[in-house]
Parts: structure tokens; sequence; C-alpha cells
């Protein structure tokens, strides 16, 4: 039979890239252990585990032979054993064993894709373009572990495009309706943007953005303050919300996200943050409010995922200050195609926030 | 992208026409009220609210912005507002507000398709083909609230497309036989069936029709008399009954049907009533009996739809006591293509019931 | 509308053949009394029926009206009478009666497509190209009711194809390694087996089998013995099992299959069995194992179909040891296509056992 491509091909009509050449985080560190682990990137179900040397190891789901998930097997000496004959494939996806075969054990064709791995941060990064060498390293998250950070990681499942959800975390002006008295006062103030694209990242900066209103700011801030605030994609998939109030205070949120299917993304947030609060008082005020806006985004990028599915494709327009969704998307359809990047590009928009 | 229609065609090899210019009940009026209300037509999602002025509007469900639900916004001002962005769309379905945005609020594509509506006797009506004016008025159902006659009202969904939901309630021959013993007798008469077509409607008018024998016959008239019994379809989901016995009972049941998607139909009755029984008794003994046959239908009619999903396609043998299911798919059809109608027909078919 | 072929043709990309020109198990003989039953072979629904004179019949589960599955009718006077109008069809799937037509009651395209049948041995068979004789007589399954043997019958439904389910019934490397423990000991000896395939059949003989060292083989044979074993398949589709030890033990078990769909099939077992033990032991310490294995294969049938089906179609690599998936996928696709036999083939393979 025809061999079909790993990686399939996304849905058409919606705005969703694969760009394999890149890393995607596959688990926390801390969950692969002795058992393997089935992980499905980019629509592929992956098998993750660990080698005889600890070393974490993905290898395509599907046994050579039978096509049975490799992740119902087990770990034997480093090599991974599928649980309906015993073909045992080691960390290159190469079967080394035929438990019923006499002779010579290896073969043509007895082997699975297998995809380059890193741990960093705490984390297990999967490279999406199998048997293939990565060309970049995984992206290092900001302040991770600095002196003077504290840091609060969670996890979440968002079902929507990449896309989407990116548009949605980057996205201010929905923070002042769909999260009304969280984020934001309700008077608007006109503040302009500077929106500076570069060849894997775009970025925002608001300037003239007053001190917040809202709940979050009266607890940041009670004695007033600057702001600083960039909004930032990263190539293949991190969104990160950089906020600054005056010189004592620092938040940096990044969340990688991983693009399980067309319309499902695992979101790896985490968030550092310098502060004179003690960490434990923030912690327990902020988290209640950013588990409700985090609630309040899934429920509405669910319906926008079922709209658009229902109507069979996106019919979106667009505004100036819908100030970042166009530019990701360029830069997620060029790297799927391998494309070199455009020249840098800079656009002052004024929008009311 | 590329602009899909918005009412999508129906599955082939179906008895599923598409009759866009003309109305369809959506709700009860009743049902329509502070809220925006989703109602899906066609299979095309609407989303219904009330103006300012209390006019009932309906617009396509798909914010023109990021395609969420505008049906999980709010209505402020007469106008709807979604509840990501806070785009707010008037009756006509034109954006008058983009919170976000400095300077001029309406643009280009920032619209979604707007249906005409009409308010009337008790429903919110919707005419289907988006941004085009009316060119016929909402059906009016005879004897509603007419001195004389009582009224009851029910609404059911049946798992059956329009076309075979038209051809059970007018379907003679079936009563005899699916409903034993609640319509007919078992005795079975020789009866003639004079079947007339004409632009927009089908009738059946039965003559030498004997005095039910049943349940309902012996409720209705225990002193006999003359029957007259007429099985109407009007364009485009009007299926109604009319009979008739002695000069003292007369009974019209009239079924406004929906087309809510391919297979499914939502139906709206209501039975008008004139008899010397006290209508209370009438209500008392018949409800039971009318919805012991509305489950009968709806239990065959679902199996139907099973079986010819099943088989990917209808297989459909007729006789001639199939006396209205063919000229209805023709009225279907040629609506749905807006064709003129054919030349008046009229057939005398024998039938045994 | 166009007429689709009764029998649909199989998913691509599997290994999914449809040999229509045989015999298929429908249901246990008792199991089908006074009322219809439905039942689905080669994803065609069906309906069962016994005439006046007791014999069982099969028709397409569709009515030739409206298309409402006949098994929600009744058998009235030898005949199947559809539940929604009536008509009422005889053995050969031709209407007898229309109860609302006048006249002539048969008329042209006024059936339905009927099915042979055949009772034997305690099942119901029916041969699966519809309005055609049969070529051949259903298959008898061996030592069924043969003085000095015992008999144990099961049913189970099998979530794989028909060919995933008869190599894994015939598989013998999967048995040393999904059944760990319950079949064969640890210790693996080379033996050979003497692959033959014929016009309608393959089979697998193994020479230099050990006594069997795990659980069963202590039961079977506590003071040794020679092992004679043979695994067959005979098409359309029983995989058998034949096993012998010494003179005074020898068990035959024959899994008569009934491809329901592509991905779901119906396992008829019947196990015959001739030993010194006493039967009723036997049974008490072989049907708990027996299940155990069954169980173990039908998760491991259904991981790999949800597997290939996740991918879309098989990917499969085999060895020499995979003795029989190959023959009988060969012997399928040639009954389907009604090709001349090949001529006959002998190999003989050693392996780890």
């Amino acid at each position: 039979m025809e061999t079909a491509p790993i990686i399939p091909a996304p849905k058409r009509g919606y705005s969703v890239a694969r760009v394999t050449r890149h890393w995607y985080i596959a688990c926390h560190a801390s969950a692969l252990r002795a058992k393997p682990r089935a992980v499905t990137i980019l629509d592929t179900p992956l098998v993750l585990f660990r080698d005889d040397e600890g070393r974490p190891t993905a290898l395509l789901d599907r046994c050579a032979h039978r096509n049975v998930p490799l992740s119902m097997g087990s770990v034997e000496g480093g090599q991974l054993v599928c649980g309906y004959h015993g073909w045992a494939f080691d960390r290159e996806g190469t079967c080394q064993r035929v438990p019923a075969l006499c002779g010579v054990q290896t073969g043509k064709g007895r082997r699975v894709a297998h995809f380059h791995t890193r741990e960093s941060q705490g984390y297990v990064w999967v490279y999406m373009d199998p048997d293939h060498e990565p060309e970049v390293e995984p992206y290092v998250i900001p302040h991770l572990d600095e002196p003077g950070f504290s840091t609060v990681r969670y996890d979440a499942e968002i079902p929507a495009t990449l896309h989407a959800t990116c548009e949605n975390i980057l996205d201010v002006p929905h923070t002042a309706f769909l999260h009304r008295g969280l984020f934001r006062g309700v008077k608007r103030n006109e503040i302009t943007a500077v929106v500076r694209r570069e060849a894997d990242r775009v970025s925002a900066e608001f300037l003239g953005e007053p001190r917040p209103t809202g709940l979050i700011g009266n607890l940041l801030a009670p004695q007033g303050g600057t702001v600083t605030h960039f909004d930032r994609f990263i190539l293949p998939s991190i969104a990160q919300v950089e906020y600054g109030l005056g010189d004592r205070h620092r938040v940096v949120a990044t969340s990688a996200l991983t693009p399980v299917s067309d319309f499902v993304t695992r979101l790896f947030a985490v968030v550092s943050f310098k502060t004179i609060v003690p960490a434990f008082i923030l912690r327990l005020v902020a988290t209640p409010i950013a588990m409700r806006v985090l609630k309040q985004d899934v429920v509405m990028l669910n319906a926008q995922t079922e709209a658009v599915r229902r109507f069979d494709g996106e019919q979106f327009v667009s505004t100036d200050v819908d100030l970042l969704g166009g530019h990701i998307w360029r830069l997620l359809k060029q790297a799927e195609r391998g494309d070199k990047p455009g020249d840098p590009v800079e656009q002052r928009v004024q929008l009311l926030a």
C-alpha cells in the first residue's frame, strides 16, 4: 500500500499551519518515567520513553509490524518493546529484535520514524520533522529560576487552533470586553501600539498605557507608576506578555503552545514575576483571577472553533486594532513552507484600551 | 479565503430541497425576549433578538470579526453586541461599533447577513433568503382564535426530512396500519381520493369515507354523519388535515414545519376544532391519543431516516395510493429552483382505507 | 435516483476484502424464532425470519416502499410485513400485498433483495450474493457431536477486520508474547513450520514442537507425548487450530467468522476436544484461561484497528514468521475478484516458539 505522509496535512479553509521544523513541548520532564507515554503533536501520535541512559526518546506511536501503538508496550534494556509480538525498537526507531525470528534480527523496513528530543527547563521538547537533524534549539523561557523572580507554571488544553490561541493570548481589545472588571477598568484610554515584525517574531509595544484600574491593577500598583507592556509571538508557538509597573513590578507570562491537532492546542504556561507584594499573597489573589480569565477564554475559543467548523471554514474580518493576528499567520505560513523571512516591518496604531 | 454560500447545499440522493425564498417559523413569539436566541433553519445558524422597538430581528449567528456565535452576546440599545470583542450589529446586520477602534466605526465587510422577520399569530417567522426582500407573506393559519373554535398548539422535533415528515402527516394508508385501533377500525372501505395540484399546493379530497369506527371516531360522532376530509400541502412547508363530520364537528390540524437541517424537522402544530363535545373533555381524551400517534410516527420516521442514511440515499418505490408524496417533492424542487409552476393537475384514485 | 450496489465497497488502504459468493453464520438457529431478527453482514443490513414451514429466510432489511427496516415489522402467514404501511414480502422478497391498494397487489420494483440460507449444525448461514444460487455449501465444522468428543461453543464480537482477526487466531509468535505464561513457557524452542496453500485454504503444520510447559500444557499432558499442531484458514472465513498430544488428547478449535463491517468481526467458535481429563474439569480450568486470552487479543486488536484508522490505512511490515497472514490476504482477494486459484504452494520456515 502507498505510504501516507507521517505528518498529515491540515484542514483547508482554516488558519492552521503545520510548522514541522521546530520544537514543541511534549510533556513535563517529571511526567516521563519508566513507562512509555503517548503524546499527540500536529495530529501525529508519538510515543516517548527514556532510554537506558535516561535520555528522552520519541518515536512514531505505531509498530512497524502490525501498527499497534508502541505506547501499549514496555521499555526493556533501553528499548521500546511492542506488546503484541515483542518487536524491540532502539532510540533511533530501528527494530533490533523480532522474538520469533531465527537468525538476523534487523531488516529493511523494520523501523519507525524517530523524532529528536531535548530536555530543557523542566520540559521534554520534540522536533517535529522526523528523522531530520534540528536546525535550531528549543526556545529558552526567560526568568525561569532567575534570582528575584518567582515562578508559577500551569497547563491547559485549549479547544482552538494554535493561531486562534496565540491571537487570544496576545489580544488587548478582548480583555476590556470579555474580561470586563478583571483586567481593566471601565474607562477607556487612547494608547499607541508599535508593532514590529522581524524574521521569527512579531511584537506590540504599548505606549501611554495608564496604570491599570481593575482589580489586578489595584493589587499590583496601589501607588501608581509608569507602565511598560509588550505582547510577543515567537516562532513556532511562543506567546508572551511582558508587563512592568515602575521599577518594582515586572511579570513575564510565557505560553509555550503545542498544536495537538488542528483544533486542539496544549498550553504550557510559565509566569515569572518580581514584585514588592509577597509572592504567596500574589499567588493567593492572582490565581483565581487568572483561572477565571482562562475559563472565559476557553469558553469563547471553543465557541469560535465550533462555529468555524460548523461553517466549514473561517470568514474573519479584521481592523487595525487586530494588531498581531495577521502577522502571526504570515510568520506561521512562511515557516511552514520554509520561505525566507520578509523584511522587518514597523507600524504604529492608535487604539482604545 | 473563499466565501462559502450562507445556506449550504443539501445532501444528495435524498428528498431534501432547500426552498429559501419563503417563510418558516423560528420560534414562539413569547420565547423571544431580552436575550438573543439561537435557532437553526436550513442548516443555517441564526440569532434572533428584539430591537429597541421590540421588533424581532434575525441575523446569521456568526460575528463578522472572529466568527463567534452572536447568540452568546447581549442586546444593548437595540443592537446585538458580540461577547468576545464587543462588536455591535444593528437590525440590518451592519456593525455600528468596534469598541477598541479609534475614529470611524463602520467599515466594508463589517456586517453579517440579515434575514427578514414577521411576528404573526404568536410565532416569529423568518424569510430564509438573506438580504432579500420577501416576495410573499407568511402563511395564515386558519381558525386560530376564530369564534366557535378551540385551539391546541404543540411543538415537536421530528428526526426526518421535511419531505418525509409532510408525507407522513398527510398519508392515509399508514394510519390504518401503524396506528391500528387509534384512528380507524379494522374494517377497510374502498374510497375515492381526488388529488388536485395547483401552483403552490396539492390537496387530496376523500369521497365516500365512512364515519370512523375507531376510538376517535366513537368520540367525535356517536350518532354518525357525512365525513368531509382534505389533506393539503402548501409551499413551503404547511401540512394540513381538515376533517368534518356532519355540520357540528370540524377539525383543522395545521402543521407548520421548519427544516432545521437535512434530517431534522421542527413541527409547530395548531389544531383548531369546533364540536358539540365540550372542549375540555375532547382535550382530555384526544391529547393522549394524539401523543401516542405522534410517538409512533417519530419512531418510524427515525428508523426511516437511519435506514436511508445507512444506505447513503433513498430507494423508494411508490404506488397510486402514495397520493401526495410525489407531488410535494415536485413542488419543493420547483420552488427551490425558482421554476414557474406547472399546469394544474387533477387525478382520481381508489384506495382502501 | 441511482441504484447503489447492495453490498457496499470496503474502505481502501486496509486489508478488507468482501467475499460475497460464500456462506457466513448469521446467528444461532435457536435465536431465530417468531420475530424477525436484524443481522449485519458485510456492512449490509439483513432481516432474518422463519417462513410458515419454519425455514430461515433472509432479505435486505429495507422496505422497498419507504426504506423502513423490515426487522421492525412482524411475520404473518409466513410473510414479512412492514410495520409502516403493511407491505408483505414473501421468502423470495417479492411484495405480495399492499394493504391500501385496490386491485393487483404485486408490481414491478416492489421487491427487496433476498439471500439464500441454510440451517446447519445449530447455526443459520447466509449466502451473501443476493438473488444468486449458491455455488458451494456452508463449511461443515468437524467433530461436532462426534462420539468421544466434547464440545464448547462461544461467541464474541471482535473490533477488527476479518483478516486481522484470522491472522491473530492463527498466529503462533504473539502467543509467546501477549499471552506469556498462559499458553507457552518462557523457554523458546526452534521448530519448523510447513506452510501449504491450496485452492481454498492455507495451513501451517508445526514439526518438532515440544510438549507445552505453560499452564495449559501441564494440564493436558502431565506425562508428555508427541505434539501435532495445525493452524488452518479456509475460505471465506474459517480459522481453525488443531492440536494433538499423544494418542489421547486432541482439540480442534474452529472459529467461523462473520464480517459484520470493515472493522467488526463476529466470532462463532466451536471447540471440540477428546482427552482423558474429564470434560467438566477441563471446562472448569480452561474456560477462564481461554476468556483471558480472548480478552487480551480483543484489547490488542482494538488498539490495532484504532491505530490503522487514525493513520487512515495500514503500513504493515512482515517477516518469514508471519506465516499465514499474507496467504490469507491473497486467498481473500482472489475469492473477492472470483479469480482462478493459483497453484499449490509449500514453504518451510524455522521459527522460535
